[in-house]
């Protein structure tokens, strides 16, 4: 569990886009964001207060995340001396990074003698059970989809957020180290070793009250051959009530896999429910959420009509649109 | 990889039933076998040559693999001493205990003081690719299950074997423990990370020649809750030409999974075989393994027959009634 609130690290980032991880802080949980701390020619911006770390600190804030991919994958000198600064001022630090922070002997030597905590979100720092398929109370609702990074996780923290807003019980549950970092919290499923895959997420949604909702990110696709394993152990530890069919329209082939087609709505729909009956018999897909950002709003809402026409069931962008009609579905069941 | 031939070490084995991957190493790789050496109070018997170190190094013997499941977790010391020795005659050590050799300071030390190799099989020693999905010469054939423990192994063993008495071309591609130490190389697929998995099997499955066949040992099930992303990820990363559906038809429920009933092999068959078309779209269900140990001789017969009637394939007990059929039907591939 990382302390927030944070402030957000965006160091020389080059761009707007290598500050994914700052940007998905400030979207989704801006109260835990009180500053950005920028570094000579950080072309990132947030919209939220330059702070320099004491005054974060005065602010209130208790870890310094790393908001932005490194260049070359390792943390630079530059990096290096802020990073260092910041846990002698008492903050905590946060990485995504694949350079890990634990493999950089100064900052280790550093966070002992400070006494702070460095969190790596990108490896497991718990001993995950095997899944026992035991069924839990409370609801969960999962988001699959027909490939990699075709909107799972905003699919999920829209609807968490559509939750919220009309007072329902909802918690987002990272799966990844975007997800992690905006929360604070999650399993970093892709390091998981395999046999424990489904038992971290068993452990992630544990039982709640009955009219609480887990909003579970989902991860790969079961047609992505990659990372199918994953996406499989999500299904099963994490025995979802709700499917929500996550799809990009205008994607030519599986991501990273050149030759490789998507599967139809149709297909990803029947199979993922066969699954997800093992672990829930009473699993039902309640509606498709389509990533239009490459679409123009005719063709958007063209496409979203014909999803309904065709497959019966809500179709909507939840990040153009709003997760309304998804909500509503969860809440038919 | 292992160096072959091997001495079995029984210890002090219980009974023979906690000698399973000696008994696996002796039925389906004697020639890696020179002879066993069991300590006083042994109770297992592989009827091989009983040797002291020193006759199993004249006899070329290269590893002492353990060959017997320890009691309470722990290596002995009454163990320790004999692997020590062990070290120091010039043997290499294999084991698949989860109580690790490298976690044993003094083993460690001697082996480095000796020069010699420490085989944990449980864990991975290679760094594996993420799988591309590309398109590997030779055939591929994927042992798939109804539940974990249901014979996967054993038809994969019995179909190379088979392949092998016809002249044919066949490598048995281990993906367990017991595996691994019969063959001397394969993957412990349920101890890599869950981003690596179809890539360590497409690592363990290369290009090979155009009539070559790999029997691969298939892992858990896509209906078993707790491990099915280890199956997923065999289907993806093996890219099979051909599934063999295997079942053992008294288990009253899923292996550890009390109040989880075991699918029909036609719901195997469709999902297994639509998932496994995701890489390979020529892939085919050729027909089934029943494991029938717990069945008299009539029911065996008459499930079979059944089996075949109804699925319009052919089954077998491969290791009760040889793997023929099964080994006929990948012919006509």
């Amino acid at each position: 569990m990382i302390e927030t609130p944070y402030l957000l690290f965006l160091g020389d980032a080059p761009d707007s886009l290598a500050a994914k991880v700052a940007q998905g802080i400030k979207d989704w949980r801006p109260q835990n964001a009180v500053g950005q701390f920028r570094m000579e020619g950080c072309k990132a911006d947030m919209r939220l207060p330059d702070m320099t770390l004491e005054e974060a600190r005065a602010a209130g804030a208790k870890t310094l995340v790393i908001g932005v991919a490194n260049r070359g994958g390792i943390i630079s000198a530059a990096w290096k001396k802020v990073l260092v600064q910041a846990l002698e001022e008492g903050f905590d630090l946060a990485s995504g990074l694949h350079n890990l922070l634990r493999d950089e002997l100064d900052l280790v030597a550093v966070a002992q003698a400070t006494g702070r905590q460095l969190h790596d979100v990108r490896v497991p720092s718990v001993q995950y059970p095997i899944a026992n398929g035991v069924k839990r109370t409370g609801k969960r609702c999962l988001a699959v989809g027909t490939d990699c990074s075709v909107g799972k996780m905003y699919t999920a923290l829209c609807m968490d957020r559509e939750m919220k807003a009309r007072g329902l019980k909802s918690s987002f549950r990272a799966t990844g180290q975007t997800g992690i970092l905006i929360t604070g919290d999650g399993v970093p499923l892709d390091a998981v070793i395999a046999d424990f895959m489904a038992g971290s997420v068993e452990w992630l949604t544990p039982d709640n009250d009955a009219d609480h909702w887990d909003m579970i990110e989902g991860q790969g696709s079961l047609f992505h051959v990659s990372y199918s394993g994953v996406t499989m152990a999500l299904i099963h530890g994490g025995q979802p009530d709700a499917l929500v069919v996550c799809h990009e329209p205008t994607r030519e082939h599986m991501r990273g896999l050149p030759g490789y087609k998507l599967p139809s709505l149709e297909l990803v729909r029947d199979i993922a429910l066969e699954l997800a009956k093992v672990a829930n018999p009473a699993c039902q897909v309640i509606g498709y959420a389509i990533n239009t950002q490459h679409m123009s709003e005719e063709d958007a809402q063209a496409y979203l009509a014909d999803v309904e026409k065709r497959l019966g069931l809500p179709a909507t962008d939840p990040y153009r649109y709003g997760a309304d009609k998804l909500v509503d579905a969860l809440a038919a069941i």
